[in-house]
């Protein structure tokens, strides 16, 4: 059902109160009724339904958007395009890099507009940062150190939902996670050209759960079934621009919870940035009479933080990054001057993804 | 118009579905037009109004939020509570203790339920603190360090709104957050009985600007007149449990933005806190194997985080902390079972706000 | 013995090759032969004694160390003062200020030399703290955190050594580490005026141990005995200069180790420094592009820091600062200049303490 | 001269004074003349010469140091072996990885004691995190991350020292820094089996500068010569025990100055360092109650802490590791039983290099 797109959508016009969109929720799909009835009671959608199909053809809907499990994507996404209607599909968008591919081309044939899901762009912080580094202010960037070390799977005992399943996850943490880290990396630095690539997975089976289970399940006494995709994954990477990295993803990592985080040098100065502390931007620069790493608080004056909130030190939270995410959907639908990442970007971003499958499995670096 | 309430009744059932609670806006009262448009447009209030008296009066009302300068509070709040409305109220609650008291009494002789806007303690990681000394984990609390460090007036341009007035604003920086530094303080270890403190002004003048403007409003041009109360005061507190602390707070500091936190230490651990970084709880406890500082960070588990966000690293944001207040002040008004600090708590914060009001002037500890 | 003054004498050179003070040692006296014995063996000294006047009146011996308990500063300092010799004496200098008074006039008499213990002062990166202040770096200072909490005592079991009594320790923790925490204020921003105090025993009783134990010492079944001054102390300050402050100092805080701290705060920016990261200063201002709090380490140009090792990143420890604390003492002979703290510095703290002590008890502000 | 080897030794008894061993500085080669008088004036040296060899063949001597530019270690240590010495030989221990080899097979043919300049090892921090592995506090490791991220040559006005050239340094960053984060990777987890690998070259040419001169002679003025080896380095890697890494150094990064660093995860817990403060371990159990990392400082409990200062929150600096790195190496020779890591150690840091630049050059994952 979408519930942080649902509140996203309802919540736009309290932070971008000048925005000429009006969304309304004119009716959801899901498989689960008590979700269903939750989507009418408290996101008041009008109507409720359990065929997707019924939403992707409606008349009164504009948009579309999908949040279910991977399988799903393409066969949906399709379906809306085909349709004329714009989409917000969350990433990968897809299975592999190959459904993705399928998508983005329907999507430029059907000339509509899309949102892909790569909310940590939005980050006021984020986009600081790339201010900064259009303005120069680290150099030629040198290195950089993108992860996302979650541990939503650390737990053995989670439960084997679709994403542990080819068939129905496609590409493990290669395609959940890494695609956010790859992202961001490109989204900073420009594309990624060649790469080397290492997946390991750690926990080789978990508890056989149903399809609608989540990873949050835990089981103790469940049999247990293997695990079919990697739980981690690392890569050498080449920007074409010259700087080099390195990219980790992990989705069983104990320690760090959600850390997306990124780290880059620059020949002047160096930027660093961790989802598990938001709102705050580290900033080096060599040519400070005292240089230091500078942690700089996101305020009124940094990228969107003013419409949600008056000062620097009174934090955003993850929800208001989708906020963020469809205000520039829906103003580029508006317009038509896309401003969110859409097809086109996550179509790149799993091409870099499919190297590192490519590069893993020969075990040598590829061209993306 | 109450920006910040409005929004938060408008999300209250996304995070609290269970909830009979229902609310609906019905009449703002603001003096500025373009804020009684925003607040039909956005918030979708039935009617507006310039008259707050119609709001309090209002036969389809029966809950009132008051988030106006603190001049305005004890009439409102009389008004209101006399038409038998339960109470939304911002802090200080009045200008100073004695209106504060008032109030308190009058919402006793009513019979209604309040709320006062303490929201720093609703923070996930500072209720698990609450749970963690119930449970013993400090020990016997021994000394605690309470700052609320603001910059929101350091910037000497910064118009003398009013909150920098006397007849306006009441007390400076002790009413306004050091009643938030103060209550933390209580909230976490009991009262305080006696005390020694400071005040002082560091910006003695302003740029004159009218009563509407905030302090956010620099200017570079008008003309200066006095600053009438304290941007900064400290005190040292005895707690009538026998712990001793330091509380500092200012609104003209220059560093920290919105350093609302404390540190607190017993006889087996230690506890800190930093609104800056809300969603992290620091925990010390002398009996592990190699004791130190952890960095804990809220998740499903911890209070009402997981009602915001499916798991820990994913942080929630401020306007979430009031979301949870008037969950738990709608909740006592339907079960008639207090859950807020309302104007009992205020009135006790303001209790010492006016001891420390008192040792500053004398040079004396006084007994609060 | 002296074991840091020893070593400090010792490494000199090393690191300060172009002195021409070239320090031997040439006897120490000790009441305990094991240490007598050891610092024969490890240190070299020429001769040892149980009987601290021969030390004092050796005439191969122009300096005296006196790291000593408390209640045998004032007889030894007053003898080496009388015999002219230069004196390389220990905080606090007495057990109480009238004793450190009498010394400081005994020195000024005699026309010696002195050093006081005072080494947190040389720490590269508070030295930078001070050449920051002079060179208006934060603007007019409006107000400073200074904290000494240590957890030496914390343990209940610890042996009531001669800290712990009046007739061998004097002052507790204000003498102790709180002298320590009011050097460092008065250093940064200059002479304290006015004070309020409180000062609070929160272990009670101790085990029994004989007077040569040390605090470290854990006992399980000796007999409990009175402490017999203050554990806690914290004081709120107004300074010369029109900033205001807290100190606090705590001898048996949980959580921290160590941590000898300050934060100030001035109209154009902000420090922070504590000593469990020594080699980090952090410098906030506000004139910055996106001000924050920036880490600086400390570096090859970073005060006395080039002295010990060759670049930022690679961090002094406390030893180094006994090192420079005996070259400033030992330069200051050569060129009969005094660049250490000596006892006028430590009269003049004492004289803060002495104060702290009279506004606890007489819970007024009162003037130093 | 080794200053940092020499202050070694003679600081050697201070800490562990129950040595037998009793090092004398006999005699010292240098090339500059001022360093040869320093070595006599400072250390004490008996003797100094221009000729190694004098010291290698030296009667009186029983240990040779060699802290000499990387091209003089092969032919002095393999003389110094021959003539029957323990060798302190520090890192990389040849330009290449076969002339560590050759070294390493001199010094086991010869059967002396060695000591190669993996002071980190030696870290307290690091030594408490080799034993909470070995008990098991994070279960089985999964994956690594090390780093050493220096900035010694990130002003491409650095000159082009011995360091940059083939001839002189060999190995890039890859023999200089990168071997030390491949030995702690190691160290903690076990031998590497595979890896993958990158290099890159950021600051192409430098000022032409003497033989003598050091990275840190800046020149503006200068003729420019290429850079012959890589300023960076990164790998992906495979250790025996079935964990995954990755591993990155670079001498040219802008922001960290000295990070030489690790971050470990297992299925229970993980562990984390950073040198630049290298008194803190820091540590999480998923097992406790409230999971988090915990900032865990040195003390007296913690490996050889205790011998350096009295208690946690009073840090050791660089130079102390050089005394704990000496006092093992020497305890080898008199047990003759090896402590510190040797030239076998060295010999299979260095295999693992070799197979770094195998890996880079061919793209190619490659067996060590
Ligand atoms: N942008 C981001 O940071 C995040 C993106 N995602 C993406 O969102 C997608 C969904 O992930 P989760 O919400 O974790 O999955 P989930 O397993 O919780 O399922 C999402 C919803 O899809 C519904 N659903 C399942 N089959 C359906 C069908 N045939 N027709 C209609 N509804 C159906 C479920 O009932 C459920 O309400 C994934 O593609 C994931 O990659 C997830 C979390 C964060
Ligand atoms: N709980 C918390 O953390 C916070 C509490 N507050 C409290 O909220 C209150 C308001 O503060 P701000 O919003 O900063 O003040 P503000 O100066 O922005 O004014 C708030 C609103 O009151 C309206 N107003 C003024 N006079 C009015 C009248 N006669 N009738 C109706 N509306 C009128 C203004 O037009 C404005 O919309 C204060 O008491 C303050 O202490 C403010 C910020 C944070
Ligand atoms: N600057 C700083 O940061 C520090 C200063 N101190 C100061 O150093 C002084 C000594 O403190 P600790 O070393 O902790 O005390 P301690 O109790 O360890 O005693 C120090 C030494 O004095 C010797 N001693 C005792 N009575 C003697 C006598 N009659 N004649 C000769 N030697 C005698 C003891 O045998 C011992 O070797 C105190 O005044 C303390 O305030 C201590 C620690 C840190
Ligand atoms: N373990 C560690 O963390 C560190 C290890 N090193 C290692 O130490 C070694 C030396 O490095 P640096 O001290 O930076 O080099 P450097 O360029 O400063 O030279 C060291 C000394 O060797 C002397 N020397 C040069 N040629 C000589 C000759 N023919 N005979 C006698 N002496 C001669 C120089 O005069 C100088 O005193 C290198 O192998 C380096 O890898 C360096 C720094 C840190």
């Amino acid at each position: 059902m979408g519930r942080v797109h649902s509140r996203a959508y309802r919540r736009l016009r309290d932070h971008f109160p000048e925005t000429v969109a009006r969304p309304e929720l004119v009716i959801v799909a899901d498989a689960s009724p008590d979700r269903r009835a939750e989507a009418a009671d408290v996101h008041g959608y009008r109507e409720t339904t359990d065929q997707w199909q019924r939403v992707a053809e409606h008349p009164d809907v504009d948009v579309v958007s999908i949040a279910v499990p991977n399988f799903l994507h393409r066969e949906i996404a399709i379906a809306a395009a085909r349709a004329g209607k714009h989409l917000w599909l969350e990433k990968p968008c897809g299975r592999v890099p190959a459904e993705t591919a399928e998508i983005a081309e329907e999507v430029e044939r059907a000339g509509i507009h899309t949102a892909v899901g790569f909310n940590y762009r939005y980050t006021p912080a984020v986009e600081r940062a790339r201010e900064l580094l259009a303005a120069g202010a680290v150099g030629t960037p040198t290195h950089y150190r993108g992860h996302f070390l979650a541990d939503y799977a650390s737990d053995p005992r989670g439960g084997r939902s679709w994403r542990f399943q080819e068939a129905y996850g496609g590409l493990g943490v290669l395609g959940d996670v890494m695609s956010h880290a790859a992202d961001m990396a490109c989204h900073l630095l420009g594309p990624i050209d060649e790469l080397s690539a290492e997946r390991a997975v750690f926990v080789p089976e978990r508890p056989r759960v149903s399809l609608e289970a989540s990873h949050f399940d835990v089981s103790e006494d469940a049999a247990l079934a293997p695990v079919e995709n990697e739980d981690y994954a690392a890569s050498l990477v080449r920007f074409a621009g010259g700087a080099r990295g390195t990219l980790e993803a992990s989705r069983v990592t104990v320690g760090p919870h959600v850390r997306m985080a990124f780290e880059l040098h620059g020949t002047e100065g160096a930027l660093a940035w961790d989802f598990e502390r938001m709102n705050e931007l580290w900033r080096y620069d060599r040519r400070d009479p005292d240089p230091g790493y500078r942690r700089v608080l996101s305020g009124p004056g940094t990228a969107e933080h003013g419409r949600f909130q008056p000062s620097a030190g009174i934090g955003l939270g993850f929800d208001d990054l989708k906020v963020i995410e469809v205000h520039r959907f829906l103003e580029g639908i508006v317009d038509d001057e896309p401003r969110a990442a859409g097809l086109p970007e996550a179509a790149a971003v799993m091409a870099v993804i499919g190297a590192m499958q490519r590069a893993a499995r020969t075990g040598s670096r590829v061209t993306v």
